[in-house]
């Protein structure tokens, strides 16, 4: 439900928000914007801090809540919490910083043919964000995760979708970030599979941010499609995050750390590694591998469509004629899941793509033996885009000839680690090829991620009183400024 | 014609390019991005300064092809030219100057719960880029125009899609540039309209630039839906551009210099002034808008096409009642059209939106007349986006309440200026919420243009000797980074 519109849903809810509800939400958002917006970086600044202090202060009402409804447990959660207020905080220091305003001045030349005016250019907020929140992360990529956290900091009001499968966390963590905002409505909150299509249709709804599954993205994107503008959509989709074991790397580390990775979280995270490449003459690694996964334990999954999801992921693997190399135990959770690992050989594997390239969202992977690194490339070039993709070696020249190949497939390589664990950080790139997302050139983790919901303005000849502080001579707020072309740091 | 696809057309040509041959020019550039994203920043901006040298060398050939297809003279043209160099030019200084890597290192901290690794994140080419040329800039906003140079500038290959109107200057423009790149492949040209579809849906082209009309923008997105993957679309389309004046202005000055503007050209420029905001209780303005006006030659536009649809739309403002309050002189040359400037009160213009506030490309405007100036935000805020607003007052305070209207409103907001005329520097924006251009947050003109060609890879615990070297410890090519939040100049 909306901001302050109580009745069709409590805070114990999870009922469905009517449409008319959802475009009161949106409604409220925009008339909250102009205020948000202006408060500035620093006010927001301050909000976002308060708002990480808020969700800290109640992080013994919110785990349990989320327990409840998500099975994730207290330890995850607690770290859950911990990371998504540390990413409200990131983004105050993105505020403070400035950097992500772009801003850019030229002062003019009247020498030049034609004459070159003064010219000014900063970024500003879009407008109202429609966030979709995730069924995984039930606080960092939910109501106050990464995209409200950017899109706020960005100085844009937010409407939240909440992921059915965590309504009360949803409701609870909406309540607690409220109060740290100067006013409620800046964080709406809708619940429901078809409050999307009011939310996203809305004319005052200017960008959208999802994370879920393709066929999710794909839905949205096709509701979006119904607008007469062409709003931005940036969907963290499905990946199947790559995995290339060299032969000079450890078998007993590599089996190790990729078991950990693959059943963390019951295997619920977008950058499980569903596809490990393994040297067909090193049988080792294969042996390594199947041993650990066999001391894995799976788990309760998020929801019961998410389990059913997976059983059918495995079921297609399966399908596909490919051995099962290794199964974990399932764990005495109800309705628990067990690991699964297949294996198969390159020319095999090449045969079944797209398919066998698909994202089986869960604690399942393939295990793909090749002969030589140098018929990886051909094989690399047909996966569809992923979020991450990991190279396993010794020594770097190794690796050398996969480098190129890597950059096109993936938006973020690791060396000898595993894709699983995000940092929240400067440098991140949570991002990747369709259909890893929408837009390759963002990213949904991490500073950067604020530029999904921005826009410039540039000001010509514009008089100094009338300019945004941030592009004025001076520099009075101290921002990052380019000036005739030169980086000037303040 | 693809670069060395002899047959279909010649240089002296204009026939279309056949289906396959538009396959054929996407894979040669394909074929030849590895070797040109392998030149580097230093290397790319070596050629691009030497595809400025060839044009310039060239001008004297140049120019009579264009003024035969396009009839812009030769003043014009000679002025096209040396502004698609200098275009070249700012994107040779983009590439040394190394900020639009955003190159971004995280050093690890193993003291943070989870340890952070290392992260480093740079921006990397997106890869081949389709290119559809303008009708009304037959070098700056054509083959060698701004979306190339960017695009070649980020380490894409592109191929263009010629505008019917300057076949010929576009194979000759083709040729000249090859001539400085180390691949002819790298700037692929195809012609005629049933070259878009094979163009935009090949797998391999990665992004697409546009600029035209609104039409002629969702006829392309219709067919870039076509594929399984949402490439990105740089669409610049229609715009109004409105012009307010405030009551403080010079009634001369602001009827010379919109007269001057709304006929530059024949009126063909997306900044064209459609719409014009004068204060009712001072007549002068209108007088004097209508003196200026009647002084004012037209003359022969670009096509036929486009002629007719600049008397359709003149006839469409004629059909809602508007006034005529002065028409200037066709002139002598063939088919020349003139100038007319329609005029309405600010509630006939509201009633009569959105249609009212619809392009008409070329040398017509509407002038509204406001009782208040209090009254204009409420109007303003119905106007569709647009890639100007122009304010002209004697005294800024005059001015404070339009300014947040007009940030939303448009991407370049002047001051006691007009639009007409789009400087080629590092702060502008060429750019506005849709309908002016698919995506807001970007440019076609000016440094940042660059950034709809590049997409972010990250890389995590990357041995030093993989990196690439924008984003290793020491900084050997001396490009700005940012190193743990903090911005470093080089």
């Amino acid at each position: 439900m909306g901001a302050g519109d109580a009745g069709t849903v409590t805070p114990a809810g999870g009922a469905a928000t009517a449409a008319e509800a959802v475009r009161e939400a949106v409604e409220r958002a925009a008339a909250a914007w102009e205020a948000w917006r202006a408060a500035g970086p620093a006010g927001r600044a301050r909000a976002l801090e308060a708002a990480a202090e808020a969700l800290l202060d109640h992080t013994e009402e919110l785990w349990p809540v989320a327990d409840a409804e998500t099975h994730l447990g207290e330890t995850r959660l607690r770290g859950e919490i911990a990371r998504t207020a540390a990413q409200l905080r990131l983004f105050a220091g993105v505020l403070r910083d400035g950097g992500y305003l772009e801003a850019t001045i030229d002062h003019p030349d009247p020498e030049a043919t034609p004459p070159r005016p003064d010219v000014r250019r900063m970024n500003h907020p879009i407008g109202v964000v429609a966030v979709f929140a995730a069924s995984n992360f039930p606080f960092a990529f939910s109501v106050a995760g990464g995209d409200t956290a950017s899109a706020l900091a960005a100085g844009c009001p937010v409407v939240v979708k909440a992921h059915e499968g965590h309504p009360k966390t949803s409701e609870l963590t909406a309540s607690v970030v409220r109060q740290a905002l100067p006013d409620p409505a800046l964080l709406g909150l809708v619940h429901g599979f078809e409050a999307g299509e009011p939310l996203v249709t809305h004319p005052r709804v200017a960008a959208v941010g999802f994370t879920g599954s393709l066929a999710g993205g794909k839905a949205i994107q096709a509701l979006i499609r119904r607008r007469p503008d062409p709003i931005p959509f940036y969907g963290e989709l499905g990946s199947v995050n790559p995995v290339i074991v060299l032969p000079s790397a450890d078998p007993a580390a590599v089996a190790e750390g990729f078991a950990a990775s693959l059943t963390l979280g019951v295997g619920q995270f977008c950058t499980n590694p569903g596809l490990v490449f393994v040297p067909a003459d090193r049988p080792e690694f294969e042996r390594a591998i199947a041993d650990a996964v066999a001391k894995t334990t799976g788990g309760r999954m998020l929801t019961a469509k998410i389990r059913d999801g997976y059983l059918r992921g495995v079921d297609r693997i399966a399908g596909a004629g490919l051995a099962v190399l290794a199964r974990g135990r399932a764990g005495s959770a109800p309705d628990a899941v067990a690991p699964q690992v297949f294996v198969t050989d390159l020319d095999a594997f090449a045969a079944g793509l797209p398919a066998l390239a698909e994202e089986c969202f869960g604690p399942a992977s393939i295990v793909v033996r090749y002969g030589d690194p140098a018929e990886l490339p051909a094989v690399l070039r047909r996966l569809p885009g992923s979020l991450t993709a990991t190279v396993h070696a010794a020594s770097p020249g190794e690796a050398g000839g996969l480098v190129p190949v890597l950059e096109r497939l993936a938006g973020r390589l690791i060396w000898n680690g595993w894709p699983t664990g995000v940092a929240v950080c400067w440098a991140m790139h949570h991002g990747g090829p369709w259909p890893a997302t929408t837009s390759a050139a963002h990213t949904s983790v991490g500073a950067a991620s604020i530029k999904r919901w921005l826009v410039p303005v540039a000001y010509q000849d514009w008089p100094a009183e009338l300019l945004p502080p941030e592009v004025r001579d001076g520099n009075p707020l101290g921002v990052p400024q380019r000036v005739n072309g030169r980086l000037v740091r303040p």
